[in-house]
Parts: C-alpha cells; sequence; structure tokens
C-alpha cells in the first residue's frame, strides 16, 4: 500500500488533523441496549458525522484484537501485519526510548534468587523505583562484543534491555519461568539466525547475576517479550507531509516518533493537547491527537466513565473545526467495549470530514451508525491513502 | 489467517455451535421478488438475527462458486485458495475412505470397450452396485511399486481409485476422453514432478485392463479429478478447540475428519443430530451440525421444498438454544438459489450471536437483511477468528 501511495503523492497546502481516541469503540450495555456512544449526548461528533463520510475501522482483522501498537501504526498508513511491533519495542517506546531499526528490545524484572539460583519472588518484592534506578546502572556497565547495551528503568522492579548492533535478531525464548523455585531459563535461539543474539543474551543474564549477587532481594533479573524493531518506511517521506504527534502518553508519543513524525512538547490534559496543536498550527500539515480518556475507562469496565469521556470528547470538537482542518478525522487505534473492561475485536467509528468526503446516510456517530456509513469497514492502512486524496495530495494512478 | 491466530488461543471453556444449513443462499423468485428465505416463515432465525451481528460469508471469491469441500473449509477457517480440495479427494471423502496427507485420489468409472480397446459405453451400462464390489476386489489385487493401491466402489459403476506413498503429485491428466468410438487416453504428467505417479496410473490402468478382460460390459477403467489431499493445518491444534462434527451425509463427516474433527455417530435426519449434540454436549467445546435439505431442495429446482426445509430448520433452533451455546452461528456452505437449481456464486446469509457480538440493525435473516449487517462481506476464513474471539479464546494481537 505505501509502495503504491508514495509515487502518487502531490505537494498541497492542505491541512489535516487525525484524531485517535483510543478504545474508541464499544459494546451495548445489556440492559439498555445501547453502546456507550449511543448512550453519550454528543452532538458535534453527530453533526460531523452527518456532514462526513462515515465508516468502521478494522486495524488487523475480523476477529482480531489489536493492541495499541498494531492499532496505531494501522492508521499511520503501515498495514499491522506487515510491520509488527512486539512487547519489548512497546515497553521501550512506554519510557520513549529512542529506538532505531534493527534494536532488540526486551522487557525485564528484577527478580529475587535464593543460594542456590531459584526464584523466590518473580517481582523482587516491587523494589521502589529509586533502587530500580540505581540497579540498572549497575547493570548499564555491561559489555558486550559488537553491541551497544541499554538498560533503562520503568516503574518499581521493571526495566527495559535494549542491544544495538548489526545482525541482531528478537527470535529468542524467555527468561522466566513463571514458577518459583525454579532458576531462571538460558535464552535459547527460536531461530537459527538469532544464535548470537542469545548468545550476548547469556552473556548478559550471567554479568548481571554477578552484578547483583550482593543486591537481594533484586539478586537476579528475567527477561522477555524479545523483539526486533523493523524497518519502518518514514511516514514524512512516504507521504511528503510535515507530520505531528501531540499525545500526553509516553506510549504514543513512541509509536509516532517510531513512523518518523514530530513529538510535540504538551500538557497532561487533552485540552492541552487542543491547545499544542493551536500553537503549532502553522508549523505542520498533518497532526496526529491522541485521546486517552475512553480508553482506560473501557479498561475499568466503567460503562458510564465511558460515556462521560465521550461528552468531553466532543466538547473540544469546535475547538479542533475552529482551526478550519481541510481533513478532519475522529477514530480510534481498536475498541475498548466497557463490558469486556479490555480491547476488543469490533471494528471501530470512523468519520472523516472533507469539502470532497461526499454524503451518506449517517447521522449518529455510532458503532451502528458508522456500519451503514459509504466507507464501509476499511481496513486501517487504508484510512491515509483516503485521507492523502481528500487533501488532494495525491494525483491519479495511471495515466 | 491460521498463523496469525494459532499463537493468539487462550483457553477457555465457552461453547461453539456451527450450524451449515447446505446450499443456504437462494435468490428472488421472479414471480414474487421474494427469496426463499424472505418467503419462509423463519421466527427464529429472525429473533436471532435481530439479537446476532449479521453479515453474508463469501466462501472464496466475487462471482465465484464454491463447490461442497471449499465451501466448509472456508467455514473451517482454511483458505479455500490455500487448502484444495479437488474432486477426487472429495469423492474419497464422500465414502468416508481415511484419506491421508499426500494421498493421490481418482474418481474411477467401468467403461466398456470392444475388441479394438475402444470405447462403446463410458459406463458399462450403469452396472449393478454389487458388481461394481466384486470388480474393485480384482483391481484391489494390483501391486505397484512403492506404494498402497485402494480401490473402494462407490455406486454402480463408480469406484475411487487412492496411491499412497512418498512423492506422488495429482497433476495428472484424465482419461476419459468423453467419446465414443476412442480409446481410453493414457495419463499425462501435468507437471515433471507427476511423471513418476503418470507411470504408476498407466501401469494399474494396464494391469487393470488385464484382471478385467473377461468382465464385459465393465472391462475396462476410466480415471479422472486426479487430486493431492494437501496436508492440512489441524483444526483442534490450530483453534485448541475439542471438535465434534455431527452430520448425516458421509462427505461432510469426511470433510470434517479431513481437518481432524472427532465425527461422532448420528442417525440420518437433522432430529437425530440434534439428539448427538444434546448427548455430546458436556463432552466437546465446538460443535459443527450439518443440515442437507436446503441444499437438496435447492439443487431439485424446488423453490417450495426449499422454503418448507427453511422452516423444518427453524423449527430446531430453540432446541440449540436451549443447550446455552457461548457462540452460535448459522450460515451455510453456499447458495444454492432454486432458480438455479445448482449452488451459486452468491454471497451466504450469516448470523453470529454470542454476548459480546454487538448489536446491528438487522431484523431478518435472509440475503437482503443480513446484506446490511454489521460483519459485511465476510470472508469464509474470517468466520472462525471472529467466532473464537466472542468465545473469548483469542488475546490480542501486538501489545
Amino acid at each position: 500500500m505505501l509502495d503504491l501511495i508514495s509515487p502518487l503523492v502531490v505537494s498541497n497546502t492542505t491541512k489535516i488533523v487525525l484524531l485517535s481516541s483510543d478504545g474508541l469503540g464499544g459494546l451495548p450495555d445489556p440492559g439498555t441496549g445501547r453502546s456507550e456512544l449511543e448512550t453519550a449526548r454528543v452532538p458535534n461528533l453527530d453533526a460531523l458525522a452527518t456532514r462526513g463520510a462515515c465508516g468502521l475501522i478494522r486495524h488487523v482483522a475480523p476477529g482480531i484484537t489489536p493492541g495499541s501498537g498494531p492499532g496505531h501504526l494501522g492508521l499511520f498508513g503501515y498495514d499491522p501485519l506487515t510491520y509488527r511491533v512486539g512487547r519489548g519495542v512497546l515497553e521501550a517506546l512506554g519510557i520513549e526510548f529512542d529506538l532505531r531499526a534493527g534494536d532488540v528490545a526486551a522487557r525485564g524484572n528484577f527478580c529475587t534468587v535464593d543460594a542456590q539460583g531459584l526464584i523466590t519472588d518473580r517481582r523482587a518484592g516491587r523494589i521502589a523505583t529509586e533502587l530500580c534506578v540505581q540497579l540498572t546502572e549497575r547493570l548499564r556497565e555491561i559489555r558486550l562484543p559488537g553491541v551497544e547495551v541499554f538498560v533503562e528503568p520503568v516503574k518499581e522492579h521493571r526495566f527495559v534491555l535494549v542491544l544495538r548492533g548489526a545482525g541482531l535478531d528478537g527470535r529468542l525464548s524467555e527468561t522466566d519461568p513463571q514458577l518459583l523455585g525454579k532458576p531462571p531459563l538460558p535464552v535459547r535461539a527460536l531461530d537459527a539466525a538469532a544464535a548470537r543474539t542469545a548468545e550476548l543474551v547469556n552473556t548478559f543474564i550471567a554479568e548481571a547475576r554477578r552484578r547483583l549477587a550482593d543486591a537481594a532481594p533484586a539478586n537476579m533479573v528475567l527477561l522477555r517479550g524479545f523483539d526486533l524493531l523493523p524497518a519502518l518506511p518514514r511516514f514524512p517521506e512516504v507521504f511528503q507531509l510535515r507530520p505531528a504527534a501531540i499525545a500526553a502518553y509516553p506510549m504514543y508519543r513512541g509509536l509516532a516518533k517510531l513512523v518518523g513524525m514530530e513529538v510535540l512538547k504538551t500538557g497532561s490534559s487533552f485540552g492541552d493537547e487542543v491547545a499544542t496543536l493551536r500553537e503549532y498550527w502553522d508549523a505542520y500539515d498533518f497532526f496526529f491527537l491522541h485521546y486517552k480518556d475512553t480508553d482506560k475507562a473501557g479498561e475499568d469496565g466503567d460503562f458510564g466513565a465511558k460515556v462521560a469521556a465521550l461528552e468531553r470528547l466532543d466538547g473540544f470538537l469546535p475547538a479542533l473545526e475552529a482551526l478550519r482542518p481541510d481533513v478532519l478525522v475522529v477514530t480510534g487505534d481498536h475498541a475498548t467495549p466497557s463490558v469486556l473492561a479490555g480491547h476488543g475485536w469490533q471494528p471501530v467509528p470512523l468519520v472523516l470530514w472533507s469539502r470532497h468526503c461526499g454524503a451518506d446516510v449517517v447521522t449518529a456517530f455510532s458503532e451502528r451508525g458508522c456500519g451503514a456509513g459509504s466507507l464501509g469497514v476499511l481496513p486501517a492502512q487504508h484510512l491515509m491513502p483516503l485521507v492523502m486524496a481528500n487533501a488532494l495530495r495525491l494525483t491519479k494512478f495511471g495515466a
């Protein structure tokens, strides 16, 4: 898809706003038969749906529940099945570590082992974050031949390990046996090509054990979720856009950075994000805006809180529209139905407005409403071409 | 798709019923403008469509009419374009022959040849099935180097030939010239890799001619529909389900067995099948139920009979629902519109109910009704992931 789009891009001065309301999609409350969006009073979103073209975004495939990584990569135009982002990479993005293509990242835990090397606590009694910071400084001193080693504290007993160098491979088994009374497992290469990386990681683990010997309860490490950051085509080059990301949460800033967007400094609330958008309006032509509250309420299984989060979001819509974007898109990275209290596989409502979007029959921004829209059920990686077309930034295919 | 799903499967105790009403889809009667489903009184199916998520299943591709093999493999989660099941294999499945991966199967006819070896009757006067049984016993004695030979009677002049051994290939031409007064054709390899198999089959034919010399009118054989059974990923392992198939007709039992389902003994009516379902409810967590009458009536071009078959099926729905499955799916393996008196290429109505299926606007279980459903037009191999998601048996993709 990116190979098809890239040669068709033409320049223009149009401005695009892509608003991702995290976990936007929902499911009906069994009591009322109405979903969160159908329950919320969202007059501005409904008006946008009435003027715009609607549909449902499917991020991966029918029945597949997207994580936040694949969900956002899809919205950015990257087929999530081609460009995979695993757990180690996401953990590194979550602390805004500057990951590069070819890096192998893993989630680390400090743990406790006894004199025989058997695990007695997989989380080292959840040590304080300050201690985690000190111990990662010790581990950062470890040297491995031919690669750079990064060890970054996260929170409590958690850290991120990143190896950087040529020829690394993330196909490695995990060291956490998930049981007490067992020793940490050595890392095994799950593919012959990962043999050298496995050896490097095992060397790291042996060194870590030595350097942590006096640091009980955090006297050993467990590593899992090994993952290689694939080379991603750069968003600004593929789409010839000056893209800016505005997100209060680190992981979403990290995802945007991964594809080459400029990440703007902003505050901790969505109001701050909108102020940032206004401030930088002239400097960029594509804005990725992230709204977290819908997901958080859904994850908590709190139907009412999600309804309230949607109503708050709706209240910000006039401020976005006042900037007069040429293309305004509201959708999400995945569903988080309150009744599931977690991510869902359901396709996610989408509204796209531009002067050229065409009208459809939809008058309500909801799962059911958008299901009748002119955009149908749209694979996520097809959204960006549609956005670019509506921004009059694509020429025709074939003369 | 199977490679994507398999690592996401998590265990659960939920129960799934997949009801395939063979040849379910239809076309409007030119007189009334209403299809079989729109004509039938199916209040239980309509109620299920109202509560459930609806759509249309497309088994292969637009305009492509599926046979029963690809139609069902699609419903079981296997892309019918990747996992091909040809005529020889289907014929073998139709007699519940225990086919294995790598087997080459062909449809055989006894025929009559004259003293010059020219065909005078392509069906050997449709000999009695008992004679067919005797003659296949003669052919079964034929020995070929390095392969096992199976010759199984079917009905009248028809039999199945199966070769089992390493390195066989089904890309072979047919021996039936489709004309009288011509000799049977030798088998040719349609690919260099099939040369040895062609030689083996030609040896079999020469031997068959010798052993049948005194058996006029059944003094020769014609072979067609050569087909290799591909290695299919096993359904119980891919989906981590304990699957049971309940089907009165051998071919559907054979298709289910092909993917590793347990085939339950049942009677000859759909009522028997439902009784079997009830009996084995606790022992399995996935049930494939097959209803044949809709296809039979459609194949006969009998619109009224198909309407009646649909109404009978509708009457069984409360018995299925009384078992309280967590996921209940009603669809078909292909359309058999009465006005075509044969399989059709039209996508087939689908309803999927679970507590998490989401609501849509559909209130009638029909081609038109389901066309407005939230599942859209769904490639068949995407049904199982959706079923698994609704059974809460899939974790998310990407963290």
